[in-house]
């Protein structure tokens, strides 16, 4: 499956969540995350973020999609190609 | 077609982007929305959010999908439940 992953959680927190997903995820932009996860690998990162994040005040979206999205386009920087080459 | 919207944009413009995008799409959580648009509206939406951001700096990523998400499921908190009710 294909998941697009976006979270709002507290400031103190916004790091340790992005670096933990980045082990499973590409990073898009701040705080969205995609890619292909089996469905062992989503259930374990799922388990994990739990842990991670306080669920009384932080969110987490997760998008499961059958295939990938049929279009992605960027308007603006494409933030992830800077990521990638500065 | 249905769209997800997340953006990623300086300071000074988070608010009037938002505030633009509400217009169009459903609020999801901090600087994500989603809905169903017409082509007519989508290509309206895209065009005034262009003269709204700074390309050079601004990033919004915006997916079309041809169906709704298969799934979607929120860790912790659904911001926007809060956001409805409080």
């Amino acid at each position: 499956m294909y998941y697009i992953v976006v979270y709002d959680v507290e400031q103190k927190r916004v790091s340790k969540v992005c670096k933990f997903l980045r082990r499973y995820l590409h990073w898009v932009q701040n705080s969205v995350f995609e890619g292909e996860l089996t469905e062992g690998k989503f259930m374990e990162m799922k388990f994990k973020l739990m842990q991670i994040i306080d669920p009384k005040v932080d969110s987490v979206v997760i998008y499961t999609l059958d295939f990938r999205w049929r279009g992605r386009e960027i308007i603006g920087v494409d933030k992830n190609r800077v990521d990638i080459f500065v």
